[in-house]
C-alpha cells in the first residue's frame, strides 16, 4: 500500500523554503524548529552555484539490496536553540557506519518527517552527494526512537551511530529497540542534549516495503500551498486543509482551536522537552491544554479530548500560518491549532502499541481526530 | 620506577582466595565484593582439573607492539549485589574489542585492582587462554574511570567497549577521557546499573611505562599474610601492616579506628553508591566519620582528618581482618579501620588533580596519610 509512483522531485531553494515549512507542520510540534538547518542547506547550495538542486528518489528506484540509512538528531529540541551543531557530526557518522557495515551507504532519509530532522539528510546529501529517498520512518515527528514505523516491523535499531559537536563518537549495538533508544538518549544527555543519530539502518527492500512514502514531497506541497495562498491573499489555513485532506496518507483535517497562548510550562528533562501549554480563545471562554513531550500529543478543552497521539496536533502563527515548534511557543502568541489524522500505519493496534497514548503513559484509549471531532475519515483509513 | 622484576607468579585456588582478600583490601572499600567473582572463577578452574593453575606475567615479558586490554566492571557496587553477570560479557567485549582494533588483544589485566575488579580479567583468561599481566592501573580503586594512572600520562580511554549481561554491546569514541566516563557511566545507568567495560587498550611499552606493577601478586601476599597469621593464631592486622609497609609502591599503614558500626547512608545515584558511615569507639567517646562514592574517599574524627584520597582506607571486620566492600557495611558490624599510603605515582601534583581530594569536590588540600597521622613515610614517597 505504500508503493510510490512518485517521480524524481527536484528542490531549488523555494522548494527548500517550503519543505521546511511543511517539516514543521508534519512535525507536531517537534523535530526542532527548521530555521537552522534550512540556513545552513542554502549556504551549502548557495555556493553549489545558482543550477544547483537537490533530487529526492522514489524508494521504487532503490535497488533491492542496496544500503539505506535514516538519520537525524536526537535530544531536546530546547538545547539545539542554543547548542549549534559543527556540521561534522553526520559526516563522521557516515563514515563509521560505512565501517561497520563494511560496505558503502547508497541512499540516505529522514528518520523523521518532522521539523528540523526532516532537512537533516539533504545537507548530508548536499556535502556527499548521496542520493535522498523521498520517504520517511513516522509521517511526523515523535520524540522517542522507538516510535518508528520500522520498529512496528521489526526492523532492528541496532548498529546505530550516535556523533556530537565535538568529534564524540558511540556505536550503539543493542539487543532492542527500546534499549536503544534508552541507552542513545542516556549517552545524548551526557554529551550536553543533542546528538546525530543514524539508525534503523536498512535495505531497499525493506524501504521499499515499510517506510513511510512521498513525505518529503508532501512536505514540498505543503509548504508550497501556505505560501501560495499568502501571496494571493486567501486564507493560507484553508490552503492547508486542503492540501492535507488530498494527500494519500492523511485526508482529515480541520482547525482545533484559535485563541492566544495564556501559559506555557516547559522543562527540559532526561533529554527531551517536557510541559503543556495552555491557548485561551478570544471570547476569553474557553482554553484548550495541549500537553507536549518535543511533539504535541493531546489536546483537551476541559474533559472533551479533541486530538491526541499518533494524529498530527500543529499550533500555528495565526498571522503567518507557519507552525510554532513547542520549543519556541511563548505567552501570548495568537495561534491556530490544526489536526490531521495521522497515516493509518501508525493507528494499528500494534503500532499505537508503539505511538499510542499508551506508549506515552495516557490512560486514554485512542480515538481517531475524526471521530473526536465528527469528521470525514482519513485518507488510507479504510 | 615501575619496572617489575618479578617472575611469573602462579595462581591456585589457594592463591585465588588469598587474592580476593587482598582485593578487597587494596580496594579502599570499593571495586565491587569479590565473593561473586571468586566463586565464578573457582567453578571455572575446578571444571579444568586439579592441576590446571593461572600464571600472571610480568608487565617487562611484554613485546612493546603488544596490544593489552585493561578490563572490569563499571558502575554502582550496589547493583551488583542484585544484578549479577551473565557471563557472557567480558567474551562479547573482548570479540567487538578486536574487530575494532582489527587484531588480537594479547593480554589481559585489571584496570583498576580493586575489589571483584581485580579478579575479572582472571575470569576472561581462563576462559580465553589469555595472559593476564601482573599489575593494575590504579594501585587500588576508584570509582570513577578516568581516576587512572594512564590517564596522567595521556593514553586515551577510547575506544572503550561496553557490554551488558543481555547482550548491548556500545563502542565509545570519546574525544577526551572524562567524556568517556560520562557516557559509559550513563549508558551503563540506562542499562541497569553495571556494565563490563574495556578502556585504555595500549600496548605492551605502554603497560611498561605507565602501568602499577605487580599489584596482583601484592594482593596474593596481602591475602596470604593475613590467612597465615589467622592460621597460627598471631593477630592478623599485625600482619596486614607489617606486609603493607614491606611492599614497594605503599610502605606507611597503620590502624586509624576501632569501633562498631553505627550509621550508615548509602543511596545508589548516578551509577555509584554514595553515602557516609559512622564508627563509635567502644568507649562510646569518639565516632569516626568515613564519606564513600563507591570508594571510601575521607575518614575523620570530629574535625581531624585522618586519611583523603588517594591513600586508602579500608574497613574491616575485626575478627576475619577481611575488608567489607562499601555496599555490605551495615549498622552492628566491629571494624578496624586500616589507612595505607598510595603509590607515589598517585601523588604527583597532576594526579592529585585527577584522583585528588579536589576531583571529589572536596575542599581540603591533599595531605598524605604518614603526614596526617605521623607515622614513617611511604617506600616510594623519596
Amino acid at each position: 500500500m505504500f508503493e510510490s509512483d512518485l517521480k524524481p522531485v527536484t528542490l531549488n531553494q523555494q522548494a527548500l523554503n517550503d519543505l521546511a515549512v511543511g517539516c514543521a507542520f508534519l512535525g507536531s510540534g517537534g523535530g526542532g524548529d527548521p530555521h537552522y538547518a534550512l540556513l545552513e542547506l542554502s549556504i551549502l547550495i548557495e555556493k553549489k552555484g545558482p543550477d544547483f538542486h537537490i533530487d529526492l528518489i522514489p524508494a521504487s528506484k532503490l535497488s533491492d539490496k542496496d544500503l539505506v540509512a535514516p538519520c537525524g538528531w536526537l535530544g531536546a529540541p530546547t538545547v539545539s536553540l542554543e547548542k549549534l551543531p559543527s556540521g561534522t557530526e553526520a559526516l563522521a557518522g557516515l563514515e563509521m557506519l560505512e565501517e561497520i557495515m563494511g560496505r558503502e551507504v547508497n541512499a540516505v532519509f529522514p528518520v523523521e518527517i518532522g521539523g528540523s530532522n526532516g532537512l537533516a539528510p539533504l545537507i548530508l546529501a548536499v556535502k556527499t552527494g548521496l542520493p535522498v529517498v523521498d520517504c520517511d520512518g513516522m509521517g511526523r515527528a515523535f520524540p522517542e526512537s522507538q516510535m518508528v514505523i520500522f520498529n512496528v516491523h521489526g526492523v532492528s535499531a541496532s548498529p546505530a551511530v550516535l556523533t556530537d559537536a565535538k568529534g564524540n563518537s558511540f556505536v550503539i549495538g543493542a539487543v532492542d529497540n527500546i534499549t536503544e533508544e534508552r541507552v542513545a538518549r542516556a549517552a545524548a544527555v551526557s554529551l550536553g542534549g543533542i546528538c546525530h543519530l543514524f539508525e534503523y539502518v536498512q535495505s531497499g527492500k525493506q524501504v521499499k516495503d515499510h517506510a513511510i512514502h512521498g513525505t518529503l514531497s508532501i512536505a514540498v506541497e505543503i509548504g508550497r500551498s501556505i505560501r501560495e495562498a499568502k501571496e494571493k491573499g486567501a486564507d493560507p489555513f484553508e490552503a492547508l486543509l486542503d492540501v492535507m485532506r488530498s494527500f494519500p496518507h492523511y485526508g482529515a483535517a480541520g482547525i482545533l482551536f484559535d485563541g492566544k497562548i495564556m501559559d506555557v510550562k516547559r522543562e527540559t528533562k532526561q533529554g527531551f522537552s517536557v510541559g503543556h501549554l495552555l491557548i485561551e480563545d478570544f471570547a476569553g471562554k474557553n482554553q484548550m491544554e495541549i500537553e507536549f513531550q518535543n511533539e504535541n500529543l493531546i489536546a483537551r478543552v476541559g474533559d472533551k479530548i479533541y486530538a491526541t497521539v499518533p494524529d498530527i496536533i500543529s499550533v500555528m502563527d495565526r498571522e503567518t500560518a507557519h507552525t510554532i515548534t513547542t520549543e519556541q511557543i511563548k505567552y501570548g502568541q495568537r495561534v491556530k491549532v490544526v489536526g490531521v489524522s495521522a497515516p493509518s500505519v501508525l493507528r494499528t493496534p500494534e503500532a499505537l502499541e508503539i505511538m499510542g497514548p499508551k506508549a506515552f503513559g495516557m490512560s486514554d484509549r485512542y480515538r481517531s481526530i475524526e471521530a473526536l471531532n465528527g469528521w470525514k475519515g482519513s485518507n488510507d483509513a479504510q
